[in-house]
């Protein structure tokens, strides 16, 4: 087992890494307040997962209630949220109650929010199942619903006590959702990390082959380059922001066509190679690199360009992005691969062009 | 004017306390992160006060832009904080724009915690127009809705930038909301300023003829105290906790009935009348001491008993209090007039006498 740490002073807590840690529900007593924990996944994790992690947890001691979510993006709202909280109330939680997050990104996002919010806050821990949500959504605080004009629109900065991630999970991950999180591990490589990069293009196939030690290496890279940027700026008034790479685009494409539609790793891939065409349009991204960025997205067998929507709605949609500040789109832009900025020079021309050349309209 | 401070470090702010200072939207100026505001308010407060409020920051060139809610407790609840959401997003607003709540507990709630939410949260202005809202829910970033099965119990702290709490307000409150604002104001004496007690027994009528020095030293005097207990204890891990004295109570009143029946106010003076008897019969509170707490509700024209629950039903509806402990209530009691305490030493026969004998149902 693996353990790192997201360094955030007083609220500082583990990422722990490691195969077969969900049957080690013992970990986990340190980190709860009272010996009663309510445990939210859904109906495709629960079957797989819940019993198996929620038995030492019963054996040591600890009162146990289950909350079973439906699967998908689709139920990431308020009916959903909702359901949480009547649970929450139903089961005589209290405030000291830790709620946890058993599952992918949906999963992680809607239950931190719930725990931000319930009482006007109690304890969370997140086990992600998902590679998405090991390598990204469960570290870092942010927890979110979507609305029906803008993804994660409504939410709120909640840290967990800890994060538990079992790379054994993986192997009952759908190919196509481990894809999805390749995404969001390339895009590390591509903000902050050319070595990590260059690893990526090296393994990418022993990745996707779900070699246990790429895998683990893999988490372990993004957790640490997701731990240090959380660190240095948690509430996202600086650097955070450049963990959105491809978001402004991917975030128009899952709202634009309904949430579920697309993975948002999908997304996100499509809307990094949007990002990789206006960076390169900036004279940033040389055709050389510009094709390094395609050809691995490619291999990992993720979307290089977005759905049939007009560009007058990806630019409507994206007026909603949360770093538009005084009515300008701000974009996170690669200045070279490993190298990130975010900026509002593209002008409306160029993001169009990016747009135009990055989605099957044309 | 007055100034008073909440000392929260980095995150300290000013209340501005005065008469006219709601035509003085140029105080607000510096603290806005952007030249664009949305104001919150309700379909009582907003003829009244809308227009003179928004007229100098647009002149100082803000971008404004209105809300208006239904009045009433009965709305504060998910569908009216979404109405906020929607509107928020339609204006495309962005998370640097200001959120304005002009109005009484009922919109400052909602509004701070649309702005606890929205993109993950934005900053936040308070304009109390109500007694209650000026010396008490307008500061120290409690904010929340309601859940069917219980007050305020989906929420967040979000502490505003500025308060803005202008006395004139007062002089279109209805008697009941300003006899309402009377209950927190005589709260604070109770659980920790003894010598404002004796001056509101002094000055109680003054206060409800709505004399303006009686008003403004009531309105100071109550958010010094607010102040002091908000910078000690922001999160309510102790001390913070006393400010709910009769709040478990109440809110089991106002959820018993129906939010909106009774004004939250009423609902807290018949719960420390509660919890008042529960102190005497726990043989801290002398006979005299609960007689002059009762007389000062009653010359207030407020409520000393709770209206005709079961008391069965009492004691369910304060399970879901936020202070419950490990399936234990717990109780702000007073040891004397002056001095309360966090405590679960009470027995649930005390619980229930003093609730029978401060009740309409026998």
């Amino acid at each position: 087992m693996e353990t790192l740490t997201v360094a955030l002073g007083a609220r500082s807590y583990p990422i722990l890494v490691g195969r077969g840690v969900l049957d080690r529900g013992e970990l986990l007593l340190p980190f709860l307040r009272q010996l009663k924990v309510a445990i939210v996944t859904n109906a495709t994790v629960g079957p797989l997962y819940l019993d198996r992690f929620a038995e030492p947890l019963r054996r040591a001691g600890v009162s146990v209630s289950e909350i079973v979510l439906p699967d998908g993006e689709q139920f990431k709202n308020w009916p959903t949220l909702n359901s949480i909280f009547d649970a929450l109330l139903a089961g005589r939680c209290e405030r000291s109650t830790t709620l946890v997050a058993l599952g992918g990104g949906v999963v992680g996002d809607i239950t931190g929010f719930a725990a931000a919010c319930f009482q006007r806050g109690m304890p969370l821990i997140q086990v992600p199942t998902t590679l998405l949500a090991q390598v990204d959504s469960s570290v870092g605080g942010k927890t979110a619903i979507n609305h029906p004009l803008g993804k994660n629109m409504i939410g709120a900065f909640h840290q967990p006590q800890v994060v538990l991630a079992d790379t054994e999970t993986l192997s009952t991950l759908p190919d196509r959702e481990l894809r999805a999180g390749v995404a969001e591990i390339i895009k590390y490589g591509l903000i902050r990390d050319l070595p990590f990069f260059e690893w990526l293009e090296a393994n990418i196939e022993r990745l996707l082959s779900r070699d246990p030690a790429a895998l683990s290496e893999a988490i372990c890279r993004s957790c640490r380059n997701k731990a240090e940027v959380v660190a240095a700026d948690e509430h996202e008034r600086g650097e955070r922001a450049l963990l959105n790479l491809g978001h402004t685009f991917g975030h128009a494409i899952e709202t634009g066509i309904g949430y579920g539609e697309w993975l948002h790793g999908e997304a996100v891939a499509a809307g990094t190679m949007m990002a990789a065409e206006l960076s390169s349009q900036l004279g940033w991204l040389d055709s050389r690199a510009l094709g390094r960025v395609e050809r691995l997205f490619h291999r990992a067998g993720l979307p290089v360009s977005g759905p049939n929507l007009a560009i007058e709605r990806y630019l409507e949609l994206m007026q909603n992005d949360k770093k538009v500040q005084d009515g300008n789109l701000r974009f996170v832009l690669l200045k070279r691969i490993g190298q990130s900025v975010v900026t509002d020079v593209a002008s409306p021309a160029q993001v169009r062009k990016a747009i135009e050349l990055r989605s099957a309209h044309v």
